[in-house]
């Protein structure tokens, strides 16, 4: 018996059609999806596909508990890595529905990690958060001969100065409660000015402005701050 | 007279299948698009977009001259970015095919800068070939508190080992005849057993393997490597 494929599905930041035309088709193929969500909570990566499943799919959905401990999360993933594992073995094809990019601060390294080395694993690149904030602001990412620092938010404030010093563009991510932290850390190092807040990005409740403009103290999960090259490249 | 819209496309790394329908939807309605290639050679993005193109659209070909200097190179955006505002003048919409994303490290940046403060503008983000060849080789990009630092493989030895030192994944773009020296430089960090090297990603050309099993000297102009998080991660 030939087991099904395991296949890793971006979905993109939020618009629907911004999905690949390959999401597309592996979507409106496959029997099975299955995604990650907060307990409780619907799942993004399910709401942005939703215009696209079909009829009969059968859905898997994986349920973290709010604010986990490393072991309560693994346990979760490893359940979850079952159920999917489980159709697999029954021969059917699982689309794992992940926003923006499968392997870029993904859950999906979860599966991927618990299933690529016992069955056949397709991965289909999606578009980023980071892509389309800078598209929304229509500012660049990188030019030439510069660097693109790719960071979380959630860093201690001391890391996330060292690595902001070393580099001369950058997308911070899951910015969220730690907004005030970051502020701190691009005023510290002159950066401030430069920064760009980008909040739900492609979806109707996108905002797009200069960090300086953005009065609040906290930001929602979906949020990230760019540094595009500075003004002399 | 309503001036048409300068529209940037990313079109992908180089299956036509990963593009966004968004950016399907773009080349199917505008009446000219625009591409940028080495004189006298093919537009790798209109050879990815060629599936999706309408008989009857305009085409401006920017041909740059082969390695130019800054002040050439200026001179044929120049031209260009005149040809296109002639277009958008005229109340037609301009698509300009980009590669992988328009805003990291495309030629759409030099455009964006010519005609973005006069015309209305937007930008549709593509697929990178980051995201891609980490699909390709079914390895995380980042996981939790990673930093990934993009940078392009034309720094100086100096440069490229200062900011690879500091990072726990990385992706090295435009590898080409730099492909010696980031060998050097990986070795030098003890990074050479976790690199891997992806060529003409998402393409029939592609190729995937540890760098240490690349044994060629240079590599073509699309080809990367990724540094992904370290095993114990």
């Amino acid at each position: 018996m030939i087991t099904g494929r395991l296949l890793g599905v971006g979905v993109g930041p939020g618009d629907p059609e911004l999905l690949t035309l390959k999401a597309l088709r592996c979507l409106q193929a496959v029997p099975v999806v299955a995604y990650v969500s907060a307990r409780g909570q619907p799942s993004t990566a399910r709401q942005i596909s939703a215009p696209h499943l079909q009829p009969g799919q059968r859905e898997i959905n994986i349920a973290l508990p709010m604010h986990p401990s490393p072991e309560l999360a693994d346990a979760a993933y490893d359940e979850g890595a079952s159920r999917i594992g489980a159709e697999l073995e029954r021969g059917r094809d699982v689309a794992v529905l992940c926003e923006g990019d499968p392997l870029l601060y993904g859950s999906f390294n979860q599966l991927l990690k618990r299933l690529a080395p016992f069955y056949p694993t397709e991965i289909v690149p999606g578009i980023t958060s980071i892509a389309a904030a800078a598209a929304a602001a229509r500012r660049p990412l990188a030019i030439r001969t510069d660097t693109l620092s790719v960071l979380p938010a959630t860093l201690p404030m001391e890391a996330l100065r060292a690595r902001l010093g070393q580099t001369n563009a950058a997308a911070i991510l899951k910015v969220g409660r730690h907004l005030d932290k970051v502020r701190q850390v691009l005023a510290a190092l002159n950066l401030l000015d430069r920064a760009i807040y980008v909040e739900q990005v492609s979806t109707a409740g996108q905002r797009v402005m200069p960090l300086v403009d953005m009065k609040e103290v906290s930001a929602p999960y979906f949020s990230l701050i760019l540094i595009p090259p500075g003004p002399d490249r």
